[in-house]
């Protein structure tokens, strides 16, 4: 990989630490290494963002929403991102609620991410719906709600799950998302070559934990 | 008033309907004016926000948080507001905390309205100080706080006080305000010759039950 | 009134302070009285709640949600309620959404107060209806609704409506409301006299600025 | 184990479905399962409540909190318990949050469990430590928290870590603990023998997605 690819895809990191048992110094480091290099964001726990906020205001700071299962109540979902917003969150990454998708109740999905949606504004909402425990009928569902709803991004994986991102999904997904929605991949994405593929099919922006460690 | 000022009035008015007693009725009149006259924005209860938009879906629609008091917590401001987000609104007229205010605790004030800037992102906050409770010392300490928390907007009354707008205090917000922040009159502006007054004195935005009807 | 009646009278009044421009130093007079007279509780703004519990731990702590309009969304007042018994409230007094029951809609009317009762468990639950406001059939619609959605107690008035207490509507209520829900009176009620004459109309309680002034 | 030994151990049993992929027919069989061999309560996930309830009103219904990693804000958390209280939980199983007990804000950590109790009332707390992770000094910190935070249970585990329950620490627990505090034991209990020994040992609680399978 030349320097030049090697930036580019450093540039769509979302530079990730989700560890519950995570001390401040590696959250520093985090933040640190995403501003030295250039990363989209970091994404941290959403009682990290406040902090991280004030210690490092240039950068895009990513939390996470329903985190990592998704099942709570919608209205849970939204105040839980009323107050990463407030605590300024620039960008949200939310788990559907694969107990609605499962039951066909995919309107209900549906307006979840379009409320979540109309609160984020002009901020980035990536819905993620943890494909590896999804049947094919249920990605392209997914797609449909998560396309209706009017996120910015489909987000493959929670990372926490049985499985992690998978290009396959990748390919499925850009073909039944809206045209405005973008993708991010994530989970288990750990080499330069594994990060160089994801870039290469496509995708947005990829989470990974490890990535600027790989690459740099 | 010639045609072309009598529309530049229309256009910064936030047609307004507060009553708690209201009927749907006078809701979709409200609407109706609003789209036919050319508002800046119907102003609407929070829980109406949802049917205005759905019904209305080209209207800006305002709604008013913490009113008419605004002694709830932050928190509660701050729930109401993602909850009138969600619902679709675009701008929220949310009244400060006088008693913080009036005890000193400036800094509460201050973080108050952030924490609901940050909140709202790229969509419109405006501040409700209720002037005609305030010292001019407090009216000074006020146009601080909404500046240094980042409001787009200080708004004079709720129109359910004591008193309502006075084009002294507009010329006292002008005053201290910061270049970012625009003023709103209202509170008993019911005339043309009121209404043409608080244009004239360089109000961006003019809440009014009655502007349309007095104007058309 | 002898000074029995005296003090059972005081043991019925929530003694209220709900000025948006009060300051710390009437509120504290306001906690020193209660406990000296021997109050049912103090009734102050929500963003009070937390430290009147701490610097009165043993008093018994009313605050106001949805106040004094009601027309707040559900969520809203759910919100404001969490807020304020996390911060230590022990009563809530909650105003009705009128617009809701006077254009119909009972059920909404019921099932919002259904959820804040269930939010509160064995806390006290009392729902506003600002009766100055509604018609005979609102009261006795109003008085089924309280009823079904297992409110403690229905009041009067917020004591910031066009009018106050009105002994009829304590008959009235006490005529078409379940046997489980009590009758709180407020708004205007200021003299000795006054304040027996609903005492012995059979309240409750009784919501007074000045009640504890009156009978002292 | 007789009879009498095998319905005591079923009355202590939180009988778990928290599957992110669980269909409706897994929840109702899990309903019916508890009403019949008379489990202490269901515990099912937040978006699950309101319909549990409404289908199987006589059950005990127990949520999931800052579900599973814990690291939400304190007033997310507090947000998603008022929902599920309004919706009709009856216990509310909360994570701590370790990334503040790791980093020694054990002030932080008392404080979210006493506002999240303060919120539920007479309704029951548990606070799941997630023991696998922790130190024995910070297992220890944990019991501090939850005693002074006013919780009415200690539990061990959230059954999605890398460890469940263990019964070495539910000695460590109870030398450590407030004599209001219970232990729920949780994760990994599968069989009748494992459930025996968690029994014997004292445990009020037993958190078991199989628990009634093995011993009916």
């Amino acid at each position: 990989m030349n320097e030049e690819k090697r930036k580019k895809i450093l540039g769509v990191i979302d530079h990730t630490l989700l560890d519950p048992n995570a001390d401040d110094g590696r959250l520093r480091r985090l933040c640190e290494e995403a501003a030295a290099y250039g990363t989209a964001s970091v994404c941290v726990a959403p009682s990290a963002v406040a902090k991280v906020k004030a210690a490092f205001p240039s950068l895009t700071v990513c939390t996470v929403i329903g985190f990592p299962l998704g099942y709570q109540t919608a209205a849970a979902k939204l105040a839980e991102a009323a107050d990463a917003l407030a605590n300024g969150a620039d960008e949200l990454d939310m788990v559907m609620n694969r107990v609605d998708l499962k039951n066909g109740r995919d309107d209900a999905v549906t307006e979840e991410i379009r409320r979540l949606k109309a609160l984020c504004g002009e901020r980035t909402l990536k819905v993620i719906v943890e494909s590896c425990d999804l049947t094919e009928d249920e990605k392209i569902r997914a797609c449909r709600c998560v396309t209706e709803g009017g996120a910015d991004f489909i987000k493959t994986s929670t990372g926490f799950g049985r499985g992690g991102a998978a290009l396959p999904d990748v390919a499925l997904f850009r073909a039944h998302i809206g045209k405005n929605v973008k993708i991010k991949a994530a989970g288990g994405i750990r080499t330069a070559s594994e990060l160089e593929a994801f870039y290469d099919a496509g995708c947005d922006r990829i989470g990974a934990s490890g990535g600027v460690e790989a690459l740099k």
